[in-house]
């Protein structure tokens, strides 16, 4: 390719240039150079390039505009040599389109102008070559419309303020003038008074009459597609998706064909598969005696594409043949237009066709088998992110469709459900208990609703973001949830919530679809997710071809066991506080917490009584009760966690186990609202006022940078010492008594400092070796693991230093991400999306890892982990190892595992062998100073 | 030295080894060795190494004894050659004292056994010797006690749990039997029981006779010395200081002089210059017939050195003389132990002498000028951090000794203040009005206090730690304060507090000191300080030594002034709100903010209309009133800022200025209790729940990682407009019409983010540019730069990034260390005082940097910041940079600056010239990889 070539010509066997071009061509450009070269049969025309539209502002427009015009008119001429027309004159007018494209698809500029070459002349000829008077006003109008639209500019505002078309505008007044409804029930005198009244309203907007010099039309009209590169909702939208490095658009300027000629004339679109299903049948819809904008616009019904079998039979086994070489040469289902004028078939369009998680599963599996794709790109052909839509109950479509909107929250967990509303955790849990379907619906939800939320068909709040608690906890357990739909007002109090003026009181019925956010009145019926063979060849190949492990954040046997179904390979995060929060169990922690700011008073009194035994055991007489009280509560408490461990090493048949110790602040397992406290205080036998004082003494101004993590686990370490306790203990019992491998890691939370995992560390070993001893087990029966969470920034820089403490690392990028970021995700919401919006993140961070900040503490805290231990096994166990982009980073930066919720394994294996295929497994690097 | 050498002979001309072997033969040994050596009359002995001491736990007890032994008997044949005398033996019995020593001073080892040599049969010999029954019934009822003491552990305990030592029990018991108070009342038959009961006593504990073998003696208290290296206190101690590559300790064995055999005899303690002054006066006491240890009790009053010139002038003179010699020997101020024994001067001991920092300063600018210390010695020989006693009022010594001290917090800003006690802000502003001294007590301070706690003398609280809000704005004004007092119970609504029992009422006088913590009940005179020509004479040498700049942390031109004064060479942060707390502006800044949140949905309107004017101009038609009032809002604040801005450059004199625009969340500004939002309601005349709900609305769960910072200037742009604007038209003022110059440096907080400091550089710039233009002033007259607060630490980990956007970096590493280390440090106080207990920090991380987590941090910012632009100004203004060994860090790691707050500027610049000559200016590098 020459610099100086600005112009590439298409149509048969003059064609130069495809879809190798595409950033010089654009998209659509290149797509119908490559089909004309495969000998597609497409209307001929040529591409002015995105190298043009470059100059047009590096030299300027008319300077460029003064160079491309004898290019210009050359192609024009070997156009109507091509097409034997000539552009602007009669005997056989050459009529024209004028189309922008870019390499990527792009809203914000110039769409399309058709009909160009008509003008007061070569309109009377079209009358004369088709016999059809109206076809050509009909076509005289709609330039007319398009060019003072879209090439001038012409719009106004009414009174109120709002935008409208005033060439539109006269043709709706003359419609209404006949009270004529649709466009086509005008007659052809009716269209000639519209011709008219555009020429005029033309003339009114710009101050010149319409112009009749085609070739002005066409240099207007290309110059109006390069100047709308730069308009500033184009400029901004690239701004904000970052789309960089592109030259400008294209300009297609192409042979005009008609599918309103008559009978033997049509239109259509289609897919060379069904993109619903995937199944490989021919997918489309086309109209007789039709333009293409008449299939969109939905006036007449289309017929489905096998009718054309019937009626133009040779036309239809032309069209399927192109479908089958299409799809042979691309290798790829496409999205194809067509128009038939006159007994010919034209095509107008090829793409790559959009399809639902299903189609992309079956169609790519088909494509292995066809031979068209290898396992590779069989696999890369999935968007990960579209299996959710697999996963996951959905409502039946039709249904949705006629539902009426009620509001639109987040689509916080994907799903579908119906259900009664409920407005507390207790009524939802009472009412499952009933057999009764409920949708839990609270303004914000807080572990205390943990019950309720499991309960509840799905969760509907008004208040939080996409990482809110409701949100988190509902993507673990793939529960449907709306969060955030900020125009629904909850009434606890009343029992009923409003929204849009309706009121809807406790057991209403409403819907919530958790993949879009709608929430709706009534019962939707829903259908379940098939689960197809596909899919599980998909999943077969993609497991063969990742090198990273994926494993899950599971706190239940059942989540263990659906998690493993789906291909889990281990737990990567088990969070042992959500065990606390069910049933009688809350009871025995809080007994435990309500001592435990004593108990820490009195092991002060006797650490200053250090070497002092008489006074020592004084203080202990005399706080008998007190630490009675805590053990009790503990030894409560053992019991129950080891049970929840068993059930899980059992469901678990001997994979990996990471479990995290305690983790959030004290206070978060206590009531706060009054009445709990009451009952709380009644539970005890303790003034209420006590109970008031320890929840108020447990506040904390930043809790997320509060006492928590391995900081209770220090300041309480008898607690760690039950939860080690119980683990160990249940890992004996599984072995000796079940038979079942266990690989129990032990993981020590919101480490920042080597000295905090190594204290902890000694503490967990003396609690291992003494229940190992007592057993009579050994460390090859039972190999187990300590290790810590990174997820204080500090853990990340200092990795090198922790790494001698720790035999894995499990990267925490939720709280990395608060943290490192500094944003409390339960307050970002004040600020995050205006950061959206001003494109200062692309994307949220807390649902995307932010690679560039995040993401290189995650690394560096690699590089540097296994600096130290060369062999250190990371892993991440944050939201994140749920996402597609981020688990292709995990990938990339070396990491040995993700772990997800359960529901996401799957997407999980499926963007690992992605990330093998694409990135194989050399670790990018660039060394920069760091002092260590 | 040979490794086989073990043991180290002094005395005389004999000597071995001195003060260069001091890790080997301890601090105390090396100093005797060292004085023997240069002729300074010191007892003879030897000093078993440290080495020994390893090798006693390397090969084990038995076996380290059993070499030993022959080389201790052969270095006491020495011994007693030396001093013609017989260990054990008569008729010239030697009497040894044994003293562990290790390198470093070490509470938690054993300390001192006098006396050895002593039994039955040479106690009868030393009557003999002496003519003094009682002084050698009284030496060996000494050694028996320390013996059982020290060597044996003979301890107990009474009924209670508390421990008593039997063998001084019994000499109590014999005490109380004669009737006799102090210990010389009792006569040499009285001794004589206490010699048989403590033998008694002896062998009651230890089941066995008190041994009658000197060697005996000497080979168990040299094991006893070994064995007290690693008693868990010494061990507990070692870890917690990180002490750390020691052998172990050293064992003194040395003759005994005795101080106490008449009137030709005596001891006493000295320090070669005046310990408080400075003054190079002999400075000490002693005592006449006594032992050093009668000095120490303080049952006799000692005489003051002088007195000794009188007594035995001969003595006085070689004393004075040893007293020079010693200082020309060591260039330092000594601090000595001597003892006359029969007219005959012995040394016993010279070390380092402690002073304050008065002292420090005179002492090293005399030793300069008396040619004992060069320059660089000179400022290293002045503890940084001992200067903040010549900057504060101190209590008058004696007065506060003589009070009775109520409560102890924390030492949160020195200084001392005496008042009348106030509960609020505003009683405090009323009394100052009054010209009464008040000290605020509060139970915390929040930014609404600011008003008051300026108005106080000081300020006290019941809770909060040294990073406090009330110790951070004291130490920023050099004002007292005393910090989580948790004793002192406040009442806010019946005006008192109460404390051990007793009940203050306002207005009632209490005293507190802000350099030790102590809370006094009543009045206690205070000592303003005293600024010598010898502290200006240390900080013009400092600043001719030191490379590191020093800027000061100011926000009104009053501080501005006082840290110029004390050296400040610009200021590094002014903090821009705390200017909206003073006097009326808070009104027009709360008016702002009542009004924010509806502008903010007001534009989210006019956002959603973009290109539609009409419309557009609609919105804002209908929300002309809200519009308005922000407008008039922030046209209220303009010229408020503006005067500030005014004032501080004025004051700087063409220093430059860092200004952060406007970074605590908008909630602080607003009232919490329900009066204060009554009064703002009718301030505004808006209904109250308007007030309350604003106030509801931004409230947030984690405040520090929420909507503050730039996150403010982003969404509400016009506040930083107005910023922004009030410090260019005040620059532009001060320079057109006073001629000053002045450096503004515009300074973007809490970026993480490049994107974010770009959209708000951009934004600053439209501003500054519009203003310069309309005043017609060029960059040149106005050299102001923009840069950013480097303290969230995705921003340190990027900051290769973000220097793209930034003229300069200030580390705030106040907050870098709240989200580096996940610690709010409004609620560290329930772990953090654990934390250090453990030894997981050394030091509180908000006082002194955390060099290995923070520390590399700041570095890798600056690293990554200088690889991007590497002339980068990067500065640190966080609380630690007053603090020395933060200081010291930031010239190693290559810093341009430290900010500190006025009264701790002399600290930085002496600290910053230590640095300078202990480091030099190589920054020290080890790299590792980091991905970019």
């Amino acid at each position: 390719m020459s610099d100086d070539k600005l112009i590439y010509f298409f149509g048969g066997e003059q064609t130069e240039g495809g879809t190798e071009l595409k950033s010089l061509l654009g998209g659509k450009g290149s797509n119908l150079a490559e089909m004309a070269k495969i000998g597609i049969p497409v209307p001929p025309g040529f591409i002015i390039t995105t190298e043009a539209c470059k100059q047009f502002y590096d030299i300027g427009e008319t300077e460029l505009m003064k160079k491309l015009k004898p290019e210009v008119e050359a192609y024009l001429e070997r156009l109507e040599h091509a097409t034997g027309k000539t552009y602007g004159k009669g005997p056989n007018p050459l009529l024209l389109s004028v189309r922008s494209g870019a390499a990527l698809s792009m809203p914000g500029m110039m769409d399309t102008v058709l009909n160009l070459g008509l003008n007061d002349e070569t309109f009377e000829i079209l009358i004369e070559q088709t016999g059809d008077r109206r076809f050509a006003l009909d076509s005289y109008r709609r330039f007319i419309q398009m060019f003072g639209d879209v090439v001038m500019g012409i719009s106004d505002k009414d009174e109120y303020g709002n935008t409208f078309d005033p060439l539109h505008k006269v043709m709706d007044e003359i419609k209404e003038k006949y009270n004529v409804e649709l466009d086509t029930d005008l007659t052809a005198d009716h269209m000639q008074e519209v011709v008219d009244a555009c020429k005029q309203t033309y003339k009114t907007y710009t101050g010149e009459e319409f112009p009749q010099d085609p070739e002005e039309h066409l240099m207007r009209g290309i110059t109006a597609v390069f100047r709308s590169w730069n308009t500033p909702r184009a400029v901004r939208y690239r701004e904000i998706h970052e789309v960089r490095g592109l030259l400008g658009t294209a300009v297609n300027v192409q042979a005009m064909v008609y599918g309103n000629l008559g009978e033997d004339s049509g239109t259509g679109v289609a897919f060379t598969r069904d993109p619903a299903t995937g199944e490989n049948i021919f997918y489309g819809e086309f109209l007789m005696n039709a333009q293409g904008e008449d299939v969109v616009a939905g006036i007449r019904t289309p017929q489905p594409i096998e009718k054309l079998k019937e009626i133009m039979p040779d036309i239809y086994s032309e069209l399927d043949e192109i479908r089958h070489k299409l799809e042979r040469h691309y290798k790829n289902m496409q999205d194809i237009e067509f128009t038939i004028e006159k007994g010919k078939l034209h095509m107008l369009q090829t793409r790559i066709g959009e399809r639902t998680g299903t189609a992309a599963v079956k169609i790519a599996m088909d494509m292995l088998d066809e031979g068209l794709l290898t396992e590779e790109e069989a696999i890369l052909r999935v968007p990960a992110s579209d299996l959710d839509q697999l996963l996951h109950p959905r409502f039946d479509e039709k249904a949705e469709k006629e539902t009426e909107l009620l509001a639109k929250g987040l689509p916080a967990s994907p799903g579908a459900a119906t259900g009664k509303v409920v407005f507390s955790a207790d009524a939802a849990e009472k009412a499952k208990d009933r057999g009764e379907q409920v949708i839990l619906c609270r303004i914000e939800t807080s572990p205390e609703d943990i019950g309720g939320m499991h309960a509840a068909e799905g969760i509907l709040t008004s208040r939080g973001g996409m990482t809110s608690h409701a949100a988190v906890v509902a993507r673990g357990w793939g529960k449907c949830c709306v969060a955030g739909a900020g125009r629904i007002q909850i009434d606890y109090g009343k029992r009923l919530f409003r929204v849009n003026g309706k009121v809807f009181n406790e057991w209403d019925w409403i819907s919530i679809n958790g993949s879009t956010g709608a929430v709706y009145e009534g019962k939707i019926p829903t259908v379940e997710p098939k689960m197809t063979g596909y899919f599980a060849r998909l999943m077969d190949l993609s497991d063969k071809h990742r090198t990273l492990g994926i494993r899950t954040n599971s706190d239940t046997p059942k989540d263990t066991e659906s998690a493993i179904k789906f291909g889990a390979e281990g737990i990567g995060l088990t969070r042992t506080e959500h065990m606390f929060f069910e049933g009688g169990r809350i009871v025995s922690f809080r007994r435990m917490i309500l001592v435990a700011e004593r108990v820490k008073a009195i092991k002060d009194k006797i650490r200053d009584a250090e070497g002092d035994e008489t006074k020592i055991k004084k203080i202990k007489e005399e706080n008998r009760q007190t630490l009675s009280q805590y053990e009790k509560a503990l030894d409560e408490l053992l019991p129950l966690q080891r049970e929840d461990f068993k059930g899980i090493f059992r469901s678990l048949e001997g994979r990996p186990c990471t479990i995290r110790l305690l983790d959030p602040p004290l206070n978060e397992f206590l009531p706060h609202d009054d009445a709990g406290k009451i009952q709380m205080a009644d539970d005890f036998k303790v003034p209420v006022d006590d109970v008031r004082s320890t929840v108020r003494a447990l506040e904390e101004i930043n809790p997320m940078l509060g006492h928590r993590g391995c900081r209770l686990g220090l300041t309480y370490p008898e607690v760690s010492d039950m939860q080690v306790r119980a683990i160990i203990e249940a890992a004996v019992s599984i072995v000796k008594e079940e038979g079942i491998k266990v690989e129990p890691e032990i993981m020590i939370p919101l480490v920042g400092k080597t000295e905090e995992l190594k204290l902890a560390r000694e503490r967990a070993e003396a609690v291992i070796q003494r229940i190992m001893a007592e057993h009579n087990v050994t460390e090859e029966e039972i190999p187990y693991k300590i290790g810590t969470m990174i997820e204080v920034p500090r853990a990340a820089i200092t990795a090198d230093q922790i790494a001698e403490e720790a035999e894995f690392f499990s990267f925490g990028t939720n709280d990395l991400t608060q943290m490192g970021c500094g944003f409390s995700r339960d307050d970002a919401g004040s600020f995050l999306p205006e950061y959206l919006r001003l494109g200062i993140y692309e994307r949220d961070p807390f649902q995307t890892l932010d690679q560039d900040g995040i993401g290189r503490m995650v690394q560096t805290g690699t590089e540097l982990g296994r600096k130290t231990k060369p062999d250190l096994k990371v892993g991440i166990c944050g939201e994140h190892g749920g996402d597609p982009d981020s688990i292709k980073f995990c990938h990339r930066i070396g990491l040995d595992y993700v772990s997800c919720s359960p529901f996401r394994v799957p997407i999980a294996r499926l963007a690992a062998a992605q990330a093998a295929i694409e990135f194989g497994t050399e670790i990018p690097k660039k060394e920069v100073t760091l002092v260590v």
